[in-house]
């Protein structure tokens, strides 16, 4: 076969600035949670990109879009990549968006150089990766895997009470295709590496390996309401001053298994939230997260134990729900070995690396072969605003993107 | 004179219940906040209360009522007793409500036995008491006298962005009077004691002596949002973390100036507040007290150095703002002498006490003779939808403020 082309560095950077206008903050970021007039926007547009590079689309049930460029052989399984447009709160310009727009770089290179595969290539968007306005995370790729039941999915409220399914009709994204029925021959997913080392080591690319084990723990401390100031401070039962004491102690149980153990409370919440009022009621989230799932589960015994410590020196009560839990993931070593190929072959320095975060690959890596492609982000910042990445690293992981799926695209199985 | 008589136990019981049926909470509390809807049912009933007692009602500016029993010598400058009807968001159906009703039931035994007083006697119910929905506390009372400007205390706004004048407008209680102008005597609040003292010592009456200094900070705490799969903990910046180590300093501050220091971080609210991205800003708010204005400083300096430490070891930035302050107070010897002797002339068992709770007396002490005196809550408990006390503890209480008032405003000066 002819050599294989590179990506067009400036057209792809160009279309992640301009999918960074929807939902773009005030201090650089994106806010596009999962459903919202944002979300909808973006795919809007991604999917009037896609009809012009002459792909045909498909939506889910849970509002998974897929785009499909067809292959000599249309009836071999596709090759697929992809990832998510919603973003975190706060989020920034490049985690999701970019595994989306890569591939369809990936795909835009083909047109332009004339390339046909002999298998399909799909390019997959997933519903509500991230989580923040949803749980669990990794909503669609679950159900479109099986780890999740359609009316499960659908049935999931925002904090307000709306539902997955109710929100999905607003924006009109409730597509007709099942959840399941097709399969892919190998997915790979490009995305920033949403931590420090990469760009630490001065390696351009991360060839993952694998992916951390994570626990998500709900945490709720009660305590007594009682007034500020005629409330001597031996009497109080300070739900506040309980969680307070529990997070140090969490971080403490992270550090313990340095280097790969963390551990993060992220919302709090305490009642009844007046500033002379002793707090009688706080809730807390925690996301555990470890690559041996040994180690996972001892973290969230010593937290369960020693959070049920602090509440009983305290005079507290603690409940402690786990509500998800996703084992350590470990990627299909012919894709790893694939992207590990493609960034040698392309001269770029590369190393092996588990991801810290759980990402839309975990889910296809449960029923088909999966490999990811991590870039670095400047200081390592992702859920952020000031996320960012560099053209020519973003270009980089596409390319090897590229390689990647030609390497299984290319020739019949 | 004649003997003085007893006040009605069973109407003023009566005549609680009937006031914390407005803003009743399931769990048996009661929600008024200041200047809501609930607020002006509760007023509007005290009202209708106070002319059928054959009283006359003046509101000033900023919503302070008053009710006058007229003296034989209406030139003589008035008794007054009185509290406040908001009450916390999860507050209890006696805070502020027990010394307005009891002020009442006062001037309805009067009535019943054809008692007439030299001196007039008012009643006063003091605008946003408790600063649960516009800060500072204590509103009313400190533009009465003179601690506030009118002007400031109008444009005070709720989380909400409403203005203390807008919703005073609202509920159509934005009076006519002038906010000063007119002056007591002497003025005695009667209020349940908010704290366990007189329960645990079996005490039926607290003389208050004067009340502790407190002080209102918000401190602001600046780290980094960041991923919380991939981002290690030895590189976080991670403010939830540095808030929960400034809270338990903040404990330990407190607790060494036991047993009169206390300090309550009663709201936190953490951002972007995800629970997969590591915390990059945590706002608290602080509430210090103590009866010594030189312990009360050094804790507020302590609380800053510690927790620009823990700022500094964490790589976190901190500002802590000064949102309140309010001196120690220490009553009118002869208002004491008077609450005390009232007591003893009962025969109910009693100690002179601190309060520590900021009341409206506190407010009223800076410009007139002030008392305060207290009856015991259930636990100790207050800020509390199970706040509690005994139709017989709430009696005492009332027929010493009766002797108290007609001390004052038996005879001429």
């Amino acid at each position: 076969m002819m050599p294989i082309p590179r990506i067009d560095e400036q057209r792809l950077w160009a279309s992640l600035m301009e999918m960074a206008r929807i939902g773009a903050t005030a201090a650089g970021g994106c806010r596009r949670l999962a459903l919202s007039d944002e979300d909808r926007a973006a795919r809007d547009l991604y999917i009037a990109w896609c009809r012009s590079a002459g792909l045909t689309i498909r939506i889910d049930r849970i509002g998974n879009i897929f785009a499909r460029r067809e292959g000599r052989n249309p009836s071999l399984a596709p090759v697929g990549s992809g990832s998510h447009l919603d973003t975190q709160p706060h989020g920034g310009r490049f985690d999701g968006v970019y595994g989306v727009l890569a591939a369809l770089e990936a795909v835009r290179t083909l047109n332009a150089h004339s390339i046909e595969t002999e298998a399909p290539l799909e390019i997959a968007v997933w519903t509500n990766e991230e989580g923040a306005r949803f749980a669990p995370a990794m909503l669609g790729s679950g159900v479109h895997t099986g780890a999740h039941d359609l009316d499960f999915a659908l049935t999931r409220r925002d904090r307000h009470g709306v539902t997955v399914g109710a929100a999905l009709e607003r924006i009109d994204y409730a597509g007709p295709e099942p959840c399941a029925g097709h399969t892919y021959r190998a997915f790979f997913e490009a995305h920033i590496e949403q931590g420090p080392i990469l760009e630490r080591e001065g390696l351009t690319i991360g060839v993952v390996t694998g992916v951390q084990g994570l626990d998500w723990y709900d945490l709720r401390i009660g305590g007594e309401d009682a007034h500020a100031g005629s409330t001597p401070m031996a009497v109080r039962r300070d739900a506040l001053t309980g969680a307070a004491r529990m997070i140090i102690a969490i971080q403490d149980i992270a550090r313990d298994k340095a280097p790969h153990g963390v551990a993060t409370v992220g919302e709090i919440h305490a009642s009844p939230g007046s500033r002379n009022t002793i707090a009688g009621a706080v809730e807390l989230t925690l996301d555990m997260r470890h690559p041996d799932a040994r180690m996972l589960s001892d973290m969230g015994s010593d937290m369960r134990s020693e959070c049920a410590a602090i509440a009983r020196r305290n005079g507290l009560e603690l409940t402690v729900e786990s509500v998800e839990h996703a084992a350590p993931v470990a990627f299909a070593p012919a894709c790893v070995a694939s992207v590990r190929n493609a960034a040698e072959a392309l001269g770029y320095p590369l190393r092996e690396m588990l991801s810290g975060a759980g990402h839309d690959a975990c889910h296809l890596a449960e029923v088909v072969p999966t490999g990811m492609i991590f870039v670095p982000c400047a200081g390592g910042l992702s859920h952020n605003e000031a996320e960012s990445a560099t053209p020519a690293d973003l270009a980089a992981g596409c390319n090897v993107l590229l390689h990647a799926l030609l390497d299984y695209a290319a020739s019949a199985p």
